[in-house]
Protein backbone atom coordinates (compact mmCIF):
# COMPACT_ATOMS: atom_id res chain seq x y z
CA UNK A 1 0.00 0.00 0.00
CA UNK A 2 1.54 3.54 -1.40
CA UNK A 3 1.66 6.07 1.96
CA UNK A 4 -0.90 9.03 1.66
CA UNK A 5 1.09 12.36 0.62
CA UNK A 6 1.45 14.85 3.45
CA UNK A 7 -0.23 18.11 2.25
CA UNK A 8 2.83 19.53 1.83
CA UNK A 9 4.25 17.06 -0.92
CA UNK A 10 0.61 16.77 -2.28
CA UNK A 11 1.05 20.86 -2.71
CA UNK A 12 4.59 20.20 -3.98
CA UNK A 13 3.78 17.55 -6.69
CA UNK A 14 0.75 19.71 -7.98
CA UNK A 15 3.18 22.52 -8.72
CA UNK A 16 4.93 20.37 -10.68
CA UNK A 17 2.12 19.11 -12.87
CA UNK A 18 0.17 21.15 -15.55
CA UNK A 19 -3.51 21.43 -15.58
CA UNK A 20 -3.83 18.85 -12.37
CA UNK A 21 -6.18 20.33 -8.80
CA UNK A 22 -6.84 19.38 -5.45
CA UNK A 23 -10.66 17.67 -5.25
CA UNK A 24 -12.54 16.30 -2.56
CA UNK A 25 -10.58 18.88 -0.07
CA UNK A 26 -6.92 16.99 -1.03
CA UNK A 27 -7.91 13.18 -0.99
CA UNK A 28 -8.19 13.18 -4.45
CA UNK A 29 -6.82 15.16 -7.65
CA UNK A 30 -8.34 16.13 -10.91
CA UNK A 31 -8.13 17.33 -14.21
CA UNK A 32 -9.89 18.26 -17.61
CA UNK A 33 -8.52 16.14 -20.99
CA UNK A 34 -9.93 17.67 -24.44
CA UNK A 35 -8.98 16.16 -27.54
CA UNK A 36 -10.47 16.47 -31.29
CA UNK A 37 -13.20 13.79 -30.98
CA UNK A 38 -14.73 10.60 -29.41
CA UNK A 39 -11.97 8.13 -31.23
CA UNK A 40 -8.53 10.28 -29.74
CA UNK A 41 -10.55 10.68 -26.34
CA UNK A 42 -11.27 6.66 -26.61
CA UNK A 43 -7.91 5.91 -27.70
CA UNK A 44 -6.58 7.82 -24.67
CA UNK A 45 -8.88 6.25 -22.30
CA UNK A 46 -7.76 2.68 -23.32
CA UNK A 47 -4.31 3.45 -23.60
CA UNK A 48 -4.63 4.84 -19.92
CA UNK A 49 -7.07 1.68 -18.91
CA UNK A 50 -4.54 -0.82 -19.77
CA UNK A 51 -1.41 1.11 -17.36
CA UNK A 52 -4.14 1.38 -14.68
CA UNK A 53 -4.98 -2.53 -15.06
CA UNK A 54 -1.56 -2.99 -14.89
CA UNK A 55 -0.47 -1.32 -11.58
CA UNK A 56 -3.80 -2.47 -10.13
CA UNK A 57 -4.46 1.76 -9.41
CA UNK A 58 -7.50 2.72 -11.30
CA UNK A 59 -9.09 6.15 -12.42
CA UNK A 60 -12.55 7.53 -11.28
CA UNK A 61 -13.44 9.07 -14.45
CA UNK A 62 -16.34 10.23 -17.05
CA UNK A 63 -15.99 10.97 -20.43
CA UNK A 64 -18.67 12.82 -22.67
CA UNK A 65 -17.66 12.61 -26.80
CA UNK A 66 -14.12 14.34 -26.33
CA UNK A 67 -13.99 15.07 -22.88
CA UNK A 68 -12.48 12.64 -19.98
CA UNK A 69 -12.52 14.10 -16.54
CA UNK A 70 -10.42 12.18 -14.29
CA UNK A 71 -9.85 12.43 -10.09
CA UNK A 72 -7.28 10.20 -8.99
CA UNK A 73 -7.16 8.99 -5.68
CA UNK A 74 -5.79 6.18 -3.13
CA UNK A 75 -8.95 4.98 -2.05
CA UNK A 76 -7.49 2.37 0.80
CA UNK A 77 -5.80 5.18 2.44
CA UNK A 78 -8.05 7.66 2.04
CA UNK A 79 -6.03 10.45 -0.20
CA UNK A 80 -3.43 10.65 -2.74
CA UNK A 81 -0.14 8.69 -2.66
CA UNK A 82 2.27 8.51 -5.22
CA UNK A 83 0.59 5.80 -6.99
CA UNK A 84 -1.51 8.49 -8.15
CA UNK A 85 1.36 10.93 -9.18
CA UNK A 86 2.73 8.44 -11.25
CA UNK A 87 -0.60 7.55 -12.66
CA UNK A 88 -1.31 11.19 -13.47
CA UNK A 89 2.14 12.14 -15.15
CA UNK A 90 1.63 8.85 -17.50
CA UNK A 91 -1.89 10.66 -18.49
CA UNK A 92 -0.28 13.40 -19.18
CA UNK A 93 2.00 11.70 -21.59
CA UNK A 94 -0.48 10.19 -23.10
CA UNK A 95 -3.23 12.76 -23.39
CA UNK A 96 0.05 14.78 -24.95
CA UNK A 97 0.76 12.32 -28.08
CA UNK A 98 -2.94 11.59 -28.43
CA UNK A 99 -3.44 15.75 -29.30
CA UNK A 100 -5.32 16.88 -26.11
CA UNK A 101 -5.97 20.46 -26.02
CA UNK B 1 -31.50 13.99 -36.83
CA UNK B 2 -33.65 11.60 -34.74
CA UNK B 3 -36.88 13.41 -32.96
CA UNK B 4 -37.32 13.70 -29.51
CA UNK B 5 -39.69 11.72 -27.90
CA UNK B 6 -43.04 12.70 -26.70
CA UNK B 7 -43.11 12.35 -22.12
CA UNK B 8 -45.72 9.22 -22.94
CA UNK B 9 -43.28 7.85 -26.04
CA UNK B 10 -40.64 7.78 -22.97
CA UNK B 11 -42.18 6.25 -20.28
CA UNK B 12 -43.58 3.46 -22.24
CA UNK B 13 -39.78 2.53 -23.30
CA UNK B 14 -38.69 3.39 -20.75
CA UNK B 15 -40.98 0.81 -18.52
CA UNK B 16 -40.59 -1.68 -21.18
CA UNK B 17 -36.75 -1.47 -20.24
CA UNK B 18 -34.56 -2.99 -17.42
CA UNK B 19 -33.01 -1.07 -14.91
CA UNK B 20 -33.09 2.47 -16.77
CA UNK B 21 -34.68 5.58 -15.20
CA UNK B 22 -35.37 9.18 -16.48
CA UNK B 23 -32.46 11.76 -15.26
CA UNK B 24 -32.22 15.55 -16.26
CA UNK B 25 -36.22 16.31 -15.98
CA UNK B 26 -36.86 13.62 -19.41
CA UNK B 27 -34.17 14.99 -21.09
CA UNK B 28 -31.95 11.94 -20.44
CA UNK B 29 -32.13 8.57 -19.42
CA UNK B 30 -29.56 7.03 -16.82
CA UNK B 31 -28.36 3.35 -15.55
CA UNK B 32 -25.75 1.83 -13.59
CA UNK B 33 -24.00 -1.31 -14.26
CA UNK B 34 -21.70 -3.42 -12.10
CA UNK B 35 -19.67 -5.83 -13.21
CA UNK B 36 -17.41 -8.22 -11.64
CA UNK B 37 -13.93 -6.07 -12.05
CA UNK B 38 -12.17 -3.32 -14.13
CA UNK B 39 -11.75 -5.60 -16.72
CA UNK B 40 -15.08 -6.42 -17.19
CA UNK B 41 -16.24 -2.91 -17.37
CA UNK B 42 -13.98 -1.94 -19.49
CA UNK B 43 -14.79 -4.38 -22.21
CA UNK B 44 -18.41 -3.52 -21.85
CA UNK B 45 -17.51 0.39 -22.32
CA UNK B 46 -14.95 -0.75 -25.11
CA UNK B 47 -17.91 -2.61 -27.41
CA UNK B 48 -20.02 0.27 -26.79
CA UNK B 49 -17.74 3.09 -27.49
CA UNK B 50 -17.43 1.12 -30.89
CA UNK B 51 -21.07 1.18 -31.45
CA UNK B 52 -21.43 4.48 -30.26
CA UNK B 53 -19.12 5.60 -32.73
CA UNK B 54 -20.65 3.63 -35.63
CA UNK B 55 -23.84 5.65 -34.64
CA UNK B 56 -22.27 8.31 -34.19
CA UNK B 57 -24.24 8.36 -31.21
CA UNK B 58 -22.24 9.00 -27.73
CA UNK B 59 -22.67 8.17 -24.23
CA UNK B 60 -21.74 10.23 -21.01
CA UNK B 61 -20.60 8.08 -18.80
CA UNK B 62 -18.30 7.85 -15.73
CA UNK B 63 -16.35 4.35 -14.64
CA UNK B 64 -15.01 3.64 -11.19
CA UNK B 65 -13.24 0.43 -11.43
CA UNK B 66 -16.35 -1.56 -12.06
CA UNK B 67 -19.03 0.62 -11.71
CA UNK B 68 -20.46 2.07 -15.23
CA UNK B 69 -23.15 4.93 -15.16
CA UNK B 70 -24.15 5.70 -18.01
CA UNK B 71 -26.49 9.21 -19.15
CA UNK B 72 -27.90 8.83 -23.02
CA UNK B 73 -29.44 12.17 -24.46
CA UNK B 74 -29.72 13.56 -27.58
CA UNK B 75 -28.15 16.84 -27.01
CA UNK B 76 -28.86 18.49 -30.67
CA UNK B 77 -32.76 17.93 -29.65
CA UNK B 78 -32.59 18.48 -26.34
CA UNK B 79 -33.97 15.05 -25.13
CA UNK B 80 -34.83 11.58 -25.64
CA UNK B 81 -34.88 10.04 -29.14
CA UNK B 82 -35.32 6.38 -30.44
CA UNK B 83 -31.22 6.72 -30.69
CA UNK B 84 -31.29 6.67 -26.95
CA UNK B 85 -33.23 4.18 -26.72
CA UNK B 86 -31.24 1.52 -29.30
CA UNK B 87 -28.37 2.42 -27.58
CA UNK B 88 -29.69 1.78 -24.34
CA UNK B 89 -31.15 -2.23 -25.69
CA UNK B 90 -27.73 -2.26 -26.85
CA UNK B 91 -26.29 -1.66 -23.90
CA UNK B 92 -28.65 -4.13 -21.83
CA UNK B 93 -27.32 -7.27 -24.43
CA UNK B 94 -23.43 -6.23 -23.91
CA UNK B 95 -23.75 -5.85 -20.09
CA UNK B 96 -25.74 -8.72 -19.83
CA UNK B 97 -23.17 -10.82 -22.08
CA UNK B 98 -20.11 -9.07 -19.97
CA UNK B 99 -22.10 -11.04 -16.87
CA UNK B 100 -23.51 -7.40 -15.42
CA UNK B 101 -24.65 -8.20 -12.21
Amino acid sequence: MAEKLTADDRTAQLAAMDGWAEAQDGKAITKTFKFDGFEAAWGFMTRVAIRAQSMDHHPDWSNAYNKVVVELSSHDVGGVTTLDIELAEYMDVAASQTGAK
